[in-house]
């Protein structure tokens, strides 16, 4: 039985273990984490809005339904191509066929002093030690008697005006009024500041102007600071500095304002796409290997001129494609150029306004953020998952009440 | 205003502030958590039943109902009678009346080997930290070739026969041979053992007879290995042994055999009973100290000639009866002594099959579960959090399903 190997269980490896689960192949998962994760909602985790547990599925809870499938719990290390073998931290593993699809990591472009003072949100506990710094950051403002270090504490530095950055920024202002306000009746929360730091001169570049508006508005409106044509280029634990030497008094920054692929990709033996992406072919294959597939962020592949998008429903689709090319090269038919669909996007700004984009339409407000919490629970992975962040979402709407806000820091108290 | 220092938001603190929030005076609560912990459901974390953040309750979401009261995060240091200051890791706190209520760690009884190498459950940390060894276990165990050690990869050592050892015991035989049997059909799950192994000659010691042979037989019958009179002497990361010099081949140990009073208890400069409990009189108050309250597992305090046992329903009465004493102070009012009202105990064995013991009467089997279940919703606090849990209890008794089994190690793989 020949064997495939998919690295990566992130939205594009799921997506292709699912076409090839039950035909007639081996596969074989191989993940560091036993889990699957639903990354675009790791902001609300972070701000205290849903349990970690509920937007992490077990990947041994998906494929003991599908037939031939194995799980391995394990990092891979490297990729032999000339013995068809994966490499990880507990053993090879050969491959007839391999999907690699690690995904990306943040990509702080060389800014070392941010990588090091920077909060971001990539992994299931970048979401819980974020969570822990926003609150901690109140807690010690109300035993804080200088007011200047007090504001400090309580100004929060968000960078990149993308989806991550506008959708953290909304959800933790929310946090703020409407919680912590009620929390902390000691502090006075208009101190609290929310800076968005956006190196354009417009948030979320992929949608059209109309929405691009609304959503600096909205923003504006909710208390935001947005700051465009603005640059963060150094980082200390209690500042923040900008292009033009501006100094923000700030203790948590967050940075959202590029992804790379994965550190993987590096280890393959063959040039890179900026970025760090792997160039493919047409069919998603490494040149000069067919039966290598690469899927989602790790991928670099120009579709009417310009590179694909490093977003979920690139790597969904790359990864649906990658698991039907092999069964199609198993009976020898002709294997057709990957081509994206791009159905649109969408970002939530905060309660009852969101924008979205699909088929030429252009929605925003209470009608866009319906429609942004009724994709988010399709695409949740788990029928009880759905169940516990409907329900927090409803309450967060009723009550204003965001129940998860836990300090789980290890040692309790720092 | 006369102000009210209470350390610990356990089950003892939290009823003295709800006692005396409200009355005119200022309440504090001091705790180095930001959460009140319902450590009964500790072990269903543990045991991949329920994600920890349904069993904790924000302090502040409390605290900001009752009048007159603020929280502080720190950890207590020291108390310093004569100048009627709580002296913490975040600054210094003066009282008029002082409410200790530290609760208890576990006691290893001096056998540092054990302390070393065994898992136990008090803090928030400790239940995820043993979920995760668990099913890392049971990874490993997939890859590894050698029978023998994948034997011991399988074993768990539980030690302890009293309502957390026997809970926490079969909640992990069901976890492995309802979840885990489908999750890992490469392994045979018949290899795997959960050993309970406690030192006197019966299970469940503070129960009638009756109960206590109903859960012996229950647990066998479930798969769990009891070993009665059998004491653990000394443990290793991949072995367990036992007074005889019997060695038992375990990565996991698991104590559940004692505990004693929080260390703060040492720091109070009073001679100590058994197990660092701190005597008190009649009023709970400390001697030579009668504006000092000592609440819960901390205090020692004989009732009928036995000193009174380091449960929850004693701290919540003991907790009551403070906030209750200090009102009736300030009113000038006589006290009268504390007396603890027995309503009994209970603990699940397993799905639809329980003990409990109240007012003379007992239950086994399901209408002691049904109880069990349905006394522990009504204390856990916050209304969400009974809804998440319910769900998950719902969950697991019609689909066999335990959804939280995630492995959270913040570096991934190991």
């Amino acid at each position: 039985m020949k064997r495939v190997v998919i690295i990566g269980i992130g939205f594009g490896g799921i997506r292709a273990a699912r076409e090839l689960a039950g035909q007639g192949l081996e596969v074989v998962l191989v993940d560091r984490n036993n889990y699957h994760l639903f990354q675009p909602l790791l902001y609300q985790v972070a701000t205290a809005g849903l349990e970690q547990e509920s937007i992490a599925y077990p990947i041994r809870a998906m494929s003991r339904h599908w037939t031939g499938t194995r799980f391995h719990l394990a990092e891979v290390r490297a990729v032999d191509f000339a013995a068809c073998k994966v490499l990880t931290s507990h053993g090879e593993i050969g491959y007839d066929y391999l999907v690699v699809a690690a995904g990306s990591v943040t990509n702080f472009f060389g800014l070392d002093s941010v990588e090091r003072h920077a909060y971001d949100l990539k992994k299931l506990a970048d979401a819980e030690r974020l969570r822990n710094q926003i609150l901690t950051a109140f807690e010690r403002a109300v035993v804080e008697p200088d007011p200047a270090k007090r504001r400090a504490l309580m100004t929060f530095v968000i960078v990149g005006g993308g989806p991550t950055g506008v959708e953290f920024s909304g959800a933790l202002i929310e946090l703020v009024r409407y919680v912590l306000a009620k929390d902390y009746p000691e502090l006075s929360v208009q101190a609290a500041r929310v800076v968005l730091i956006e190196a354009f001169d417009r948030l979320m570049a992929a949608m059209p102007e109309q929405l691009q508006s609304y959503t600096l508005n909205k923003l504006r409106s909710m208390g935001v600071e947005v700051l465009l044509n603005a640059r963060v280029t150094d980082a200390g634990p209690e500042r923040v500095v900008l292009h033009d030497g501006a100094v923000i008094p700030a203790h948590t920054l967050f940075w959202s304002a590029g992804v790379k692929a994965a550190p993987l990709a590096g280890s393959l033996g063959v040039g890179l796409k900026p970025g760090g992406r792997v160039p493919v072919g047409a069919d998603l294959s490494l040149s000069g290997h067919p039966e290598v597939f690469i899927v989602g962020d790790m991928a670099w592949l120009e579709q009417d001129g310009v590179p694909l998008p490093m977003v979920a429903p690139v790597a969904m689709q790359m990864g649906t494609y990658a698991g039907k090319a092999i069964k199609l090269r198993e009976q020898n038919l002709p294997v057709p150029p990957f081509r994206y669909h791009d159905k649109g996007s969408m970002a939530t700004i905060g309660k009852s306004a969101a924008v979205a984009m699909t088929h030429g339409m252009k929605l925003k407000g209470y009608p866009a953020w319906i429609a942004w919490l009724l994709l988010h629970l399709y695409y949740l992975i788990g029928f009880r998952n759905r169940v516990v962040v409907m329900l927090n979402w409803i309450w967060y709407y009723w009550f204003h009440e965001r129940q998860v806000r836990l300090i789980t820091d290890q040692d309790g108290t720092r």
